[in-house]
């Protein structure tokens, strides 16, 4: 029997972030209270008008904001590659090329043990007030092995992608293991799958590789997302604008026609600056990018090898030092942007009948997640009307 | 009457960084256990010969460290700067004159105001692992309001830092405030200090000015640091090797000279990288230093203008980011570092006799402080020999 829905209030909102209905990019509301019926935002009000509720946070004048929508993340692998990350930091460059490691300690590992770590990673997310995050395959790289990792990741989220174009396998033909990967790979990971995702780069997958498997996708109605122009400039931007992706990820290297082709389009140009961080890159230049009037989001690239964050926090303090994004542009990105990246319009915003995900701050403003970089600001955080 | 001491072993460590004997840098050793007697270290050795004690924590394979030392924090203020942050973020370069904002609120504000906001911000470096900081007083700039600081700061930490010549006060004749501080107000704080401290700056104090309150401290019988080289070349760094300073703070624009003078000094080399992150400045050159043999601690300089972390992990993660220190450099430097930057041989490293301090991480290893930058890794910290 499922237990009856209760409602809870929450009050004594100093700044309340919704991204809907405000004052400024973030949607500002001042001295406000939130009531939640069961999963849903029910009402969004000034506090001295809430109404009363089976339960109530009193948020003690600090700021509220959407949960966090981490729309990139690899969560579902075994191993660590502390050592390879500590060679890279004393100069070694990063060429993906780890990825194998991975890929290998993956295979070898069982579902209780891949489970495990990817039901702790997702609960760490969800302390650091990401309410959603996606996650992908691609350590897999078998039929079985990719299927396996997909049906880990959607006990877990809804939002789940298959990469089986993550990499060619040691050894393989690259355009043998494609027509592997759009045929019965894809076939086997449909049931578990909502998105498509490629890596499109030198070293990876070239334009008509990549092509092939998301139109692939796109023909079994999976959503299309891309891995695009990270360690250089490439077709993968311009490809997935061409296919409609929701989103092309990185854009660290961009040519002005990139630019255009995402300012003229729906696809989300979701950065990824913890990438950036853990391989001492250059950033993407995420001012251009919002000049031009394109739609950012910023994820995590959660992965054991180029970014073993799972902070959202971590990520907008970055693009406020390193991409010159105002604290209000990478709270926005962090939360709607994330929502966009994925085509949700039931998160990252707080109006009635969104998702009840919501982050209660101990800081009296979003500003503080940029103002004070590192401090795990979390105080509480409401999951599907649930606080935690 | 006080509580019989209790034991308590740690067991299970599958990393111990002792700093003091075992393998490398960081003195590693693995498969450890450590017996805490009261408030002291009792035992150090491999798990297997582990003895009993009245509580036990499993640290289930994971690194065990000395608790962080942050040798330089700004903890008594009132306040908050987030406005002029984002500010500075969106292209206004920091001087230092926002310091006066902070002057003029925390003398507004009542006793019991400033003991929470201080005691909050303890409670929350103590949460990220750091089981003793440095509190400077320095927004009081009055006699009576520097002893207050000292005052409240002394119910929070026995490593208090007199820094009346932080900034002169709007309006005051620089030379007379020299005489204020090395006079009365010095008196008047001495009962609550271990340190005296100038800001050696231009815009600041002058070198005749800083050598002035630095000999006057060190006649009562403090210790010297020196807020020095911060933001550009000049005397602070030779001052403090010249007064045998237990530390030059900051160190971000030195000469060869300065180099040479820390190099063939007891004076320690404190880096403060989140000052350089939160200013969006050049970072501080960490490998010229450790290379020319250069003791190097790092800290927040945890202040509501400048640099607003409380986290020690974040630092060590930016110091091997961006300033290429080592992981094991980094870790020694936010421990060891630090006790020597406070010239304490009792914290900052896992001995029989050590005091109590030890952070276990959610991590199986040192490196993942950088690794997994932006991530809460701190699982339990045992402070004082009580676990929390
Ligand atoms: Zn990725
Ligand atoms: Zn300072």
């Amino acid at each position: 029997m499922k237990a009856a829905p209760v409602t809870l209030l929450i009050d004594n909102i100093g700044e309340l972030v919704t991204n809907h209905d405000g004052d400024g990019l973030l949607g500002l509301r001042h001295d406000m209270a939130v009531l939640v019926d069961g999963e849903r935002i029910a009402w969004v009000g000034p506090h001295a008008e809430a109404p009363a509720a089976d339960r109530r946070i009193d948020a003690d004048g600090a700021a509220v904001l959407p949960g966090f929508v981490d729309s990139h993340a690899h969560l579902v692998f075994a191993g660590d590659r502390a050592g390879e990350f500590a060679a890279r930091m004393a100069g070694e460059p990063y060429t993906g090329g780890g990825i194998r490691t991975t890929v290998a300690a993956t295979r070898a590992a069982s579902d209780d043990d891949l489970r495990r770590r990817a039901g702790r990673l997702v609960a760490e997310c969800l302390r650091q007030g990401t309410t959603t995050v996606e996650i992908k395959s691609g350590y897999g790289l078998s039929v079985a092995a990719e299927a396996r990792s997909l049906r880990i990741a959607r006990e877990l989220t809804e939002e789940t992608t298959f990469l089986g174009a993550h990499v060619v396998p040691a050894g393989d033909d690259p355009d043998e293991y494609v027509d592997l990967v759009r045929g019965p790979m894809l076939d086997a990971c449909l049931a578990y799958a909502k998105w498509v995702d490629v890596f499109c780069e030198r070293g990876a997958f070239d334009e008509d590789q990549s092509r092939a498997v998301l139109t692939a996708g796109a023909k079994h109605g999976l959503g299309l997302r891309v891995h695009a122009n990270q360690l250089g400039v490439g077709p993968g931007v311009r490809l997935a604008v061409e296919l409609g992706a929701a989103s092309a990820d990185h854009c660290t290297h961009l040519s002005g026609a990139d630019v255009d082709a995402l300012a003229g389009s729906a696809t989300v140009a979701t950065l990824l600056p913890g990438a950036e961080f853990s391989t001492r890159s250059p950033y993407p230049d995420a001012r251009r990018l919002l000049d031009a009037g394109v739609t950012v989001a910023l994820a995590t690239d959660c992965n054991p090898g180029s970014s073993y964050t799972s902070s959202m926090p971590f990520c907008v303090a970055l693009a406020v030092r390193e991409m010159r994004m105002t604290p209000a542009e990478a709270v926005r990105a962090a939360t709607l942007g994330g929502a966009r990246a994925l085509r949700r319009d039931d998160i990252g915003l707080v109006r009635p009948g969104a998702r009840a995900d919501l982050v209660v701050l101990d800081a009296p403003s979003h500003l503080h997640l940029a103002y004070r970089p590192g401090v795990p600001l979390i105080e509480t955080v409401v999951h599907n009307g649930v606080p935690r």
